[in-house]
């Protein structure tokens, strides 16, 4: 009975205790026939009204979320986390605003979580010590997978410099749901593109403990996508080229198909 | 010339500096003009390239997301938070779960936040200390107002039992994407249910800190929607009939209809 009712059972989080009994004694699906009669216990009315689905609509009685594989249908795309990692000045944020517009402009359903929406929010009250960083990373991995769960494109761009801390995230979402968007990047460029001036305070000693001039980035060693700062001819890449390259990979791998 | 390119100009956290400066001058839109043409200054040559869109789809340089609006157009609705508060044994869970699945089969987008996917997540790391109760809501309300800015309707479910972290959510969401929900069911019809067998515990004192046996529960005065037990009858409301009740309320306010 339990294989042939699966949608009727309940998980830890189950209300409506005594429907739960009545399913058990396979007695649920008389429900509709029974809505109308009377009972003098409450509890048991509702379990009545559960399949009485003439006066709502046809709603039915679920417990449980709708399932990731069930959104990804519907909005004709799989969930993923498209993670950019690189210094900072290597176009992380840049790349991915522009693809996070191309990708609108597919009909895709995003988010871009990045410093100004998560370090003014969710982690207002992390600093940048080293247990603060990697807990300003968890909490992102975190939301991250609530996303992808939800079957959207989430873009996340953070310089997020250590490995660990990133393959936390990767272990904590399935296969296939991680995509790692190595933005490499040589420092020289960075430093000179300086689009903050930051690399600028550093050097002055203004800013302590800044990656890439006094504290690492730890390359990623198998990243799904790495972008190339340069092409062939050694000229530096735009923007929208590497969004046309993360399209494609996108598009080549599945994710912007539901499922069938 | 900075309202005639607002799509052009740089944000805090804005990349590829020089492009900046270019576009400053009134140069940036002779862009596509000098794309074949070579220069000595890696960073121009990718100003040049933003404007070349003939090798890369039509993908156009952004900073900045894409902006809710343009996201719940695309969706055909609008990003908004169903808080749900209540008792446990309330159904807020049982009632969230319901109206997800019937979004669902109206073709809406959404996420349920629960204990289930919460509590073992993000706030993994939280206890049940008044200051981490505080820090356990406040976090679900950002990750909640990260969602309803990605056009989502986001189903959040807690027991939430106090007025000031409530109303701290609702401060955080622009006016109408904050849509409190009430599950106004008294204690003893939710004890009698007790589906976790956690009131059982709490009268054995085996759970201290139970809200509604000895810690409070601050009834909202103000909640968008208030979920009544019982009909007019005396009768105890079904999951379906209370979610096809905020379906049509959803569907009243305007939240299942994009931006035309």
């Amino acid at each position: 009975m339990f294989s042939a009712l699966p949608r009727l059972l309940p998980r830890a989080g189950a209300a409506w205790g005594a429907s739960v009994a009545l399913q058990q004694q396979g007695l649920g699906l008389l429900g509709s026939q029974l809505g109308s009669s009377s009972s003098a216990s409450g509890a048991l009315m509702s379990t009545f009204s559960a399949y009485d689905v003439g006066q709502s609509s046809n709603i039915k009685w679920h417990e449980g979320a709708v399932p990731t594989a069930e959104k990804e249908k519907l909005l004709g795309q799989k969930g993923a986390v498209l993670w950019f990692t690189g210094l900072s000045g290597s176009g992380k944020s840049t790349v991915a605003c522009t693809l996070e517009h191309a990708l609108a402009a597919r009909g895709r359903a995003t988010t871009l979580l990045d410093g100004d929406n998560i370090r003014h929010g969710l982690n207002k009250n992390l600093g940048f010590s080293a247990e603060d960083r990697a807990e300003n990373i968890r909490r992102i991995g975190e939301v991250s997978k609530l996303f992808a769960d939800a079957g959207i494109i989430t873009l996340v761009s953070f310089i997020s410099p250590y490995k660990r801390d990133r393959d936390s995230v990767r272990a904590r979402l399935e296969p296939g749901k991680f995509v790692e968007v190595y933005m490499k990047v040589p420092i020289e460029i960075c430093e000179q593109r300086d689009p903050k001036g930051l690399y600028k305070k550093a050097r002055a000693g203004l800013i302590k403990g800044f990656t890439g001039i006094d504290d690492p980035y730890e390359e990623p060693d198998a990243a799904e996508v790495v972008m190339d700062a340069y092409d062939a001819q050694g000229k530096q890449r735009s923007p929208e080229v590497l969004a046309a390259e993360l399209i494609n990979f996108l598009e080549a791998k599945g994710y912007l198909k539901g499922h069938s």
